[in-house]
Order: structure tokens, then C-alpha cells, then sequence
């Protein structure tokens, strides 16, 4: 992977951003941050320790502290909010979109938050209360309430004259209008490529679409991101259970859905936190990390009992001790892979009661396959390294029985997990390396005490 | 993670059209798979396995197939492909968008490809073969090519009666119209939103925006996505080195992007291919899995060969074999942590010589203190479980040493293998693990050869 050009220029930025911090030239630096595009300006201070990123902050222009805090994840602005005072909060949200500020000001005190929606105007207010008022990862929480619309008998003349009068209030990066009754019940959705196409005396009913289903207020983000992701969309309308339209989502903020999600596995994985920044100071990392690590030291000493039952057989043949990590390894390596295979199907929606079976068979069946390929590796190996045929067979047997065991539990555990409302992709691993490092000590140590010692 | 409804609702098709392939009725198979969205239909194939999925294919309405491909994961793609003869993917690809039959073109053999690229219209074609002279995997490969221009010195009048022409030639999801001059050159962005909400006797030039750069069409398509991401864009045009304009791309290509970058890390730190396929069928599985567990053996073989070194040892006091695997386990996943946090800022560009050194710094202290909390506890355990001391202060010492290696491992590793050019997701676990398995046993055994027995 070789360095982009936008790497290259980020990292002049940043080179040109710490001189001028350390020789304390502040017009400068704000020069600089003030040239930049907000979510550039947003992505430098998130690469930047935490002690730089508290120096260069204030130094940024206050009417652009709103824009720079919407590109942001949220650890690192929660960083930074945590700082500011309610002026410069109130100062900071003016001219922001409607989800953008609802986004910010669930990262601060309830007290703080009060504050700041009391110093909006009143139809300001409602539209950010409105969002509020759904959990941040709903399609409630994800929508904007600047939504346009129109009703369906008029003609497309005076949906363009209405949008004419509108003029600069139209929303940004509206692609599409919303058909509404009376009542505000959503009924289709009118895209602008339409209006702009079709034959002016038209009404709205003859040219809108029903094809875009509304998505209701209470719907999961992941469930949102597969639908955009499915359908391609570019907007969506948001209803409450009565079909009456909240909101719309637009692209931008289900993209970051979508990273956060397939992040979100690969974070679990290892035990880290979703908004784990990189640059967050150390007491944190260790407070985060360290629980991981004891969690890991439980199945350790599990581990290391097992070993402990056979320690009379491994003072006998010292070269059991040698080869053990070797059959545990491979187990491991082996259900890790079956196991983030399964996670990522479970993520994308793959998985369901009649495949499972299916893949639990084919996964026992790869696992069988490479279990006996690299036990004959392993066996000739171990048999010259020792000068010991009867060891060589032994750690064979033990590999294929740990390759089946390892694709087992691979399938299973986080299918398990999942129907117990456990997040597979954080205890997953953890419990696989248990049952392969079980399994694999278990089958050859105690089949060396059978058969060999 | 409770069962969706979408997910509920997928699993209901998926029962009904089980229940149809074994009792072999067709029709009602084929009026199951037509009353679905064609995404909703690829994502039900892509979660049968092969025989099944090879069942479904030919039923589903040859009409649709061309839509359902393009929904398609290229590995499960690539499989059906290599069964449609010519006049199906000739009668498939025809009413789809450039970009998605370039996507489905570039998975054929080459005198297929070259066979349905002359069954089209001239026009077409040369369209489709625009995109085809670009890699797949940059913004030329990703764009579209149905693109509405206009020039700056008309009025939105005069565009309104021109896309009242164009009517339904107008493409699917058109935000904007580009800006060109006389010889294709890309000027600016003029948004439909803008279209219907100014003065319509205004001229482009006056209303176009110049905000939205272009894209070259070498750039990669991670640059892109990034860009996408960065700046909210919802389409962008793509440019050649020129600056004459090629195509656009929108963002619901960009979205598969981000979707499969953020797998890619995920499935290469397990060994796997970034098509896996779930339901991939035994033989491709075991083949693609199989040399990664050989890699791993390798590094398992060097561990054992490291233990080997202190066998006289181990002999003496076969609790250094009890406990040695807690030594490297703990240094395996504390190094998993700091590798899978650089190797995500890296993939979001956060990394730069700069905060390197500071991240370095950062990691080497969070080691060293989980490394003496764990040591702690650790040692406590060891010594009561074995009634001695030594023992106990001996692999508390061994931890704190490997979880500094395990740190100094996770960031440097890494960045080593970028510059070398190699993915870090890929083959920085087994290195990592290598590390923090030599440098555990050798601390361990090690010291307990100078100092214990």
C-alpha cells in the first residue's frame, strides 16, 4: 500500500501545523486550520495526541468549531466538548443541520444540553427535540428534520414556483421531495430529477414514486444501512407508527453506519472499544485494554490446569511440552477463521436455521480435510525432529481432532451466543481459544498418557 | 442482537422457497424469486448453498438476471456467470447501467466479454468500454458513464427545456448536471436543487457551483471513498488527466467500497480472502484456508524449537510447562490490540511520521502498565497454586517484559510492512505472534534457566 497523494498532503499539513505549534505562531496555525475544509480540519485534529489537539482547538476559528465537531467520531468530540463553555456550545450549533447538532448535543450533560436548545429558536428547538427523542442508533436518532413537502394534487408549476420561493431555505443535498396528506401521513416520494423532466402541467400524483418505502422512526441503524445498501438509495423518508412523516436520512450519515458497523467486528474482535481512538491518553487505553487481558488470563490458567492434570507425563517425555503449543496454534488459527466467517455472515444477514446446518457440515469438513493434510505434515516433521514414529502419530491424531473441534466450535459458539443476546464478535475468540486450547492440550497430552509414557 | 424483522422476513422466504425446491414446484419457486426487489433476490441467493443456489439460477425470469447480478458479491457472481451462455448475458447486461455490466464484464473470460461488448449498440459500447480501460479497483472502473452536461452560458431556462426533452434519458439517481465548455472540459456542478430553486433567467455560469473537484480517473477507489466520506458527497465526476469529464460516480459504488475495506481488514487478519464466500463450496475452502494454517505452522514450528532450547530445564521443573502458555497468550493478545488499532488508523489515514513516534511512546507505557497489573496477579496465583515464590516473581517478570514486546511489536510491525509494501492486515498477526511467543518462552525459560533451576 503505497502512500496516497491525500496522505501526502495531510501529512504537510500536519508537518507545517507542528512548527507552527512549537515555535507558537498562532496566526499561522489559523491560517492554516482555517483553509482547510472542515471534515480535513476534523481528521487533523483526530491524528493529532491529545495534548497537540487541545493546543490547536481554540486556535480554530469559533464559527467553525460546529462544522468541525459534525465530522467528527465521537470519542475524540466528546473530548473536546467537555471543555467548551455554553456560549461557545450555543455559538458552535447555530448553523448546523438538525441531525448534526441532535449528534453533538448527545454527547453532553444533561444540564448543558437543556441549555443549548433553550438559547434556539422555537421551530429550531422542536426539530432538534424531535430527534432526540429517539435512541442515537434508530432511524430517529439518525434522521434530519429539514424535510420538504408537497401535497399531490397540485401540478409540477407549482411545486417549482413553491421551491422558487423557498429559494436558499431548500435544504442541502435534497434530491427529493416528500408527498404528504392533510395530516402529514407520508404517501411517495417526488424525486427533483422528475420535476425537472417531466411536463410542467403534470400533478404530483401522476410523476411521484411509491417505490421508496418510508422506514419507521424505531428501526435499528444496521437495519437502515442493509436497506440503503440494498436499494441503493441516496434519501429516505422517516414516519412514525402511524405513518405520519418525521424526517428524512439522507446517504452521509448511513455511510457512517456502515463503517461503523463492519469496524465495529473487527474492534470486538480484539477486545477494543467502537470509538477506541488511537490517540486517546493512557490512563484510558489501560483502563479499556486491561479488562480484555483478564478475561484472557482466566482461560489462560484454564488452559494451563489442563496442562497441570498431565504433568507427570510430561516430566516423563519432555518433548510433549515442546510440541503442545503447536497442536493448540493451529486449533486456534483454524476456528478463527471459521469463526469470522460465521460473524461476518451473521452481520450481512447470511445466516438463518436452514444454512446453518449446511455450514456446519461443510466447516466440520474443511476442518477434517486440513486437519488430515497437516497432520501428515506435522507428523513426518515431529517424527525426524525426535526420532519417534509412535510421537509423530500421536500429535497427528491430536491435529485432526482439534482442526474438527476448532470448525465445531467455530460454527456453533457464536450462533450460541447470538440466540443468548451476546455479541459474538467480543467473546467469541475468547471462548473459541478455550476450546481449542482445551481440546487440543486434552487430546495429545492425554492420548500420549494412554498410549506412549 | 435480537432477529430483525428483515431478517424474520428473509428467513420466511427462504423456508418457502426450500419447501419449493424439494417438492420441485417451479412456479411457485419462480413467482417467490419475481415478487422480490432484485438486491432482496441476490441476497437470498448468496445465502444458499451452491447446489440450492444452482437450483434457484435458471428459474428466476432471464429478464431479471442481469438486475440480480449486479446486486452480486463477485465470488458468487463469477460462479453463475461461468454457467449463462453468450445470449443469456447478452439478454441480462442489456437495459443495466454502464457500471454495473463493466462490473459484470470484467468477471467473464475475455472472448465472452469481447462477444456481448459487440452485441450492443455502438453507442453503448463505447460507453461500457470507457469504463473497462480503467483497473476496477479506481474511480475509472467505479464511474458511470451517463452523465447529463450542460454548458455555463445558457440559462436555467433553456436547462429546463432541455431535460424536459431528455425526459426519461435522464439517468436514475442524477443529482446534478456537470458543467462543461466546448471541448468536454469539467467547469462545475450544477445541482437539480439549485435548478428548481433560482431564478430561472439566470445563466449556469451564475448558479453552478465550483466547490466539488473532480476526480482523476486513476485515483484509487479507497481515495475515493475517503473523499466521499470526508466531504458528504453524493456524486462527483470523474475527470482524465485533462480535466475533460469521463462519467460520475455516485455514492451507492462508493458504499460496496467502504463495506468491503473495512471486511478486507477484518477477513485478512484471519487468513482469508476478501470474496470469501460463505457457502463457497469444500474444495475452494480448504484449498484457500489451507496455506494459511501452513504459514502458521511455520511460526509454531519456531516457537517449539525455542521451547526446545530450554528442554534440560523443563525437565527439572515441569510447572515452567504448566505456566509457559499463559506467558505467550497474554503477549498475543495485548499485541493484538496495538496491531489491530494501528492497522485501523492506517486505514483511515491517521497515521503520519509525526505521531508515530508519540504513538510508539503511547503504547510502550499502556504495555507496561497492564504488564505490571497483570505481573501482579499472575504472580500471586503462580505462587500460592505452586507454593513457590521464585516461580511467581519469575512470570510476573516474563509478562511485563513480553507485554513491552507485544507493544513495541504492534505499532512497529505494521509500519514496517507498509513501507515494504505488504499488508499489514494480512500478515501482521502471524508475525506479531511469533514475536510475542519467542520473546515469552525466552523471557520465561530463559530466566528461569539462570536463575531457578
Amino acid at each position: 500500500m503505497p502512500e496516497t497523494t491525500q496522505q501526502q498532503a495531510l501529512n504537510q499539513s500536519i508537518n507545517t501545523l507542528d512548527e507552527a505549534v512549537k515555535s507558537g505562531r498562532f496566526v499561522r496555525m489559523r491560517r492554516l486550520l482555517s483553509s482547510l475544509h472542515p471534515a480535513e480540519t476534523a481528521h487533523l485534529l483526530e491524528s493529532l495526541p491529545p495534548k497537540e489537539r487541545n493546543v490547536c482547538w481554540p486556535i480554530i476559528s469559533p464559527d467553525l468549531h460546529g462544522d468541525v465537531l459534525a465530522y467528527m467520531g465521537d470519542d475524540v468530540r466528546a473530548d473536546l466538548l467537555k471543555d467548551m463553555d455554553t456560549a461557545d456550545l450555543i455559538n458552535a450549533t447555530e448553523d448546523l443541520d438538525t441531525d448534526d447538532i441532535a449528534d453533538i448535543l448527545q454527547d453532553l450533560p444533561e444540564h448543558v444540553m437543556r441549555e443549548v436548545l433553550r438559547a434556539m429558536d422555537s421551530q429550531h428547538r422542536r426539530r432538534v427535540e424531535a430527534i432526540l427523542a429517539y435512541e442515537e442508533d434508530t432511524a430517529g436518532g439518525l434522521m434530519s428534520t429539514d424535510v420538504t413537502t408537497v401535497r399531490s394534487d397540485i401540478t409540477l408549476e407549482v411545486v417549482l414556483r413553491y421551491l422558487r420561493l423557498l429559494g436558499d431555505e431548500l435544504p442541502a443535498n435534497t434530491d427529493s421531495l416528500y408527498v404528504v396528506d392533510h395530516s402529514d401521513h407520508y404517501i411517495g416520494t417526488l424525486a427533483l430529477s422528475q420535476i425537472v423532466s417531466r411536463s410542467r402541467s403534470l400533478t404530483v400524483s401522476k410523476v411521484m414514486s411509491h417505490q421508496i418505502e418510508a422506514i419507521t422512526a424505531d428501526t435499528p441503524d444496521t437495519d437502515v444501512a442493509h436497506r440503503f445498501e440494498k436499494h441503493d438509495l441516496i434519501s429516505a423518508p422517516v414516519v412514525d407508527k402511524d405513518n405520519r412523516l418525521l424526517g428524512r436520512i439522507t446517504i452521509d450519515d448511513v455511510v457512517d453506519v456502515i463503517r461503523d458497523e463492519a469496524e465495529h467486528t473487527m474492534l470486538s474482535m480484539a477486545g477494543l472499544g467502537e470509538d477506541e481512538d488511537t490517540f486517546a491518553p493512557i490512563k484510558k487505553s489501560v483502563r479499556r485494554r486491561s479488562l480484555w487481558l483478564g478475561v484472557n488470563l482466566l482461560t489462560a490458567f484454564l488452559a494451563a490446569w489442563v496442562i497441570g492434570l498431565f504433568d507427570t507425563t510430561i516430566e516423563k517425555q519432555v518433548a510433549l511440552a515442546i510440541l503442545m503449543p503447536i497442536v493448540a496454534s493451529m486449533g486456534g488459527v483454524a476456528g478463527s477463521q471459521t469463526l469470522t466467517l460465521v460473524i461476518r455472515s451473521m452481520a450481512l444477514g447470511q445466516l438463518n436455521p436452514k444454512n446453518q446446518r449446511w455450514l456446519l457440515r461443510k466447516e466440520l469438513a474443511v476442518g477434517a480435510l486440513n486437519g488430515i493434510i497437516w497432520a501428515f505434515a506435522i507428523a513426518i516433521v515431529t517424527s525426524l525432529w525426535f526420532k519417534n514414529l509412535e510421537l509423530g502419530a500421536l500429535i497427528g491424531t491430536a491435529i485432526i481432532i482439534n482442526l474438527v473441534a476448532a470448525a465445531l466450535a467455530g460454527v456453533t459458539i457464536p450462533i450460541a451466543l447470538k440466540r443468548f443476546g451476546i455479541d459474538p464478535a467480543l467473546s467469541g475468540g475468547v471462548l473459541l481459544t478455550t476450546v481449542t486450547d482445551v481440546v487440543g492440550f486434552v487430546a495429545f497430552l492425554g492420548f500420549a498418557t494412554l498410549f506412549i509414557v
